[in-house]
């Protein structure tokens, strides 16, 4: 039963509907008349044992409203993974402000926060409610069909590539853009959501899922080139070899490795330069461009999915609900996908989930490895939500016979 | 007076609204009577000297306003600049097919070309009419109060450094964004338009019109972040050292040059990260971030200014006016502006935009030549156009007291 103080709290990467979840799990809690108090903790765990809250009851619906379509983490964020000893600070605080529930809004390694937060409780026999909410922009949560954020992420990489395509149409070359997704395809993959014409790119996308081996990348696209006389690539920044090392990784001078033992792919441009630099050398295309989308992925003011903004508003309010009504201590919420298209949210097991990742499945992956299948867009479309903008073509069947015939 | 056959042409770098004045253009045109073909040439002045004409008369309304929504150069372009021998195939080709009137879209290099066209035309007493319409997102056409597609490239960086800005706050450090624009900064500055509280990012925006100093950047970087706890630095492209030399070619193995002489600036990510290993190497900053904006500045789907919409069909449609009444044979179309916010359009002489490029004016530009004025601000908010996404965040003054009190 949700009664008393409701602290909630965002960690690992902001998404652009993050907000909308702290805003549904804020609002549906304060509709129990048990629920004193919802406190919010400024950036994540780390908010939790410095005793940085914010009492979020004195917020009026006006100003969540606002925030709730603002992207990024509101509450601040942290990459902080706990261990034993922090559990304990946390519990520690918790208790000493009388906190019975706890919402984790996150991805994996935040679910796996929760995790640890909620079997600490357990095993100290801490009466405390610990849910995890989900969101993460790459979309590799086990047990969910998708999770909020990726949706408006992947509506960011469909238009960035449908732009990108008429850009590359109208001065040919060579274009390869690096997307975001450490082990996941799904964002790089959700650049096919930008093509409309057979003829439209990107023509060639490489995933983490299947193994990267630069002469067949290079070969791909002198193919693709030669019959189109252009050629966009979309990349995963988590693109690996037959060893499973990085591609980039064998690049950069320095590595740098977050609290989780992560590698740094975003925030440098290195991977599209060097791949851009292999065509150059081993091919004779001249024109030849590479951008790393990086941070705009998930942060692009205004680039949002309708759908993703419900979804991730629910999955807020359906923690609320679920802490008052499961009967359960702990859970996760998670997104079903029913008929086409429609959702449903369950409280699943966190272990189930957390720390564990879920990468695109085998028929959603072209037998080259070089594409997406039909299955991938079928997934993909709905997700996309009913306002994305379309492109349109002039009728190249209108030739104006030649007189001079200079050729 | 607008007869006969009409040639339309785009040239140049794409934007999101450049499609809007090929169909301002052909829309118009196609009113006056005499009018008898629209042809649209395939890639720029390359397409006029293959004879690679659409004939855009073919095409209907419905069409063509879905074109003039999508992004980039839908008759493709080019960076050919043509010299006396390809001005002479021009002309051939043109009296080839009794075309009478020719509109060429484009920035500087484009207005050169168109130039060069009426003045080749003028010289062998060619019955030419020559109107050049403005484009360029980089913002740097005299005579011009600003040019067609610059408002929507300017919401794109506004849009991205907000959204960055948030993210920022949520995962604290530096984050260095890149920005297009080789000579004129607005572009950068547009960094501005995403700012919405006081302590809002981008802290610190270097243009090209200043002299780029590293240590003093450094120095600029590390003052913002002891105050803050982070740092949102906006650099353009093209920022260079006090003999001139741009800084991004000071770190490129090889420099690419196009036909024009250009450095090619963008497709490569190199300045942000060397700007990043600068910050890292000289300060104990751990996190710090970078992104190069590239080729999503010009072509993202769906990212558009709603004035620059309106004024790039104006342009394209003023042309068409004043070819068949201004009693001129060349000149370019010029947008002024006018009261707040209000612009007219004028026929002005090519001589006075052609290859000349306009930078941002002093007193857009702070003292320290690391931010921009509020003159900046009041020349740029309405040109961003009705529908800018907002930004809000939590009331931080509700703390609640910390009953601990670890630290």
């Amino acid at each position: 039963m949700l009664k008393g103080k409701v602290l909630i709290a965002q960690g690992g990467g902001p998404t652009a509907v993050i907000n909308q979840s702290l805003v549904g799990a804020i609002l549906e809690s304060r509709k129990f008349p048990g629920v004193e108090h919802v406190y919010g903790a400024l950036h994540g765990v780390s908010g939790i044992v410095n005793e940085d809250f914010l009492d979020l009851t004195r917020e009026t619906d006006a100003n969540l409203e606002a925030v709730g379509a603002t992207p990024c983490s509101a509450l601040g964020s942290t990459r902080d993974k706990p261990d034993q000893k922090y559990c304990e600070e946390i519990s520690r605080v918790l208790k000493a402000h009388d906190i019975g529930t706890f919402f984790y809004i996150g991805g994996n390694d935040s679910s796996d926060a929760a995790r640890l937060v909620a079997e600490h409780a357990q095993k100290t026999s801490h009466d405390l409610t610990c849910i995890h909410i989900p969101k993460t922009i790459d979309n590799d949560l086990m047990v969910n069909d998708h999770t909020p954020g990726f949706p408006s992420a992947a509506k960011f990489v469909s238009s960035a590539f449908a732009g990108v395509n008429q850009d590359n149409a109208a001065l040919k070359g060579v274009y390869v853009g690096v997307v975001m997704g450490r082990h996941a395809g799904f964002m790089t993959a959700a650049a096919a959501g930008g093509r409309t014409y057979n003829d439209d790119g990107p023509h060639l996308i490489y995933l983490p899922e299947r193994t990267f081996n630069t002469k067949q990348f290079v070969s791909d696209v002198k193919k693709v080139y030669d019959r189109l006389g252009r050629c966009i690539v979309a990349v995963s920044e988590g693109i690996h070899d037959t060893k499973g090392t990085p591609i980039i990784s064998k690049l950069m001078k320095t590595v740098e490795k977050d609290a989780h033992g992560n590698i740094q792919l975003s925030g440098t441009g290195a991977l599209a330069d060097v791949l851009c630099d292999e065509i150059k050398a081993k091919t004779s295309i001249s024109r030849v461009r590479g951008d790393t989308f990086g941070y705009l992925q998930r942060s692009f003011l205004g680039c949002v999915s309708d759908i993703d903004q419900v979804e991730a508003r629910e999955v807020g309010a359906k923690a609320a609900q679920f802490a008052h009504f499961s009967g359960k201590k702990h859970g996760t919420v998670t997104i079903h996908r029913v008929g086409n298209y429609a959702v449903e949210y369950k409280l699943s097991k966190i272990t189930d989930v957390a720390a564990k990742t879920k990468v695109m499945s085998a028929n959603m992956i072209n037998k080259e490895g070089n594409n997406i299948t039909p299955k991938f867009m079928e997934y993909l479309t709905p997700l996309l939500g009913s306002n994305m903008p379309t492109v349109s073509r002039l009728d190249t069947s209108n030739k104006v016979k030649k007189i001079l015939n200079k050729n």
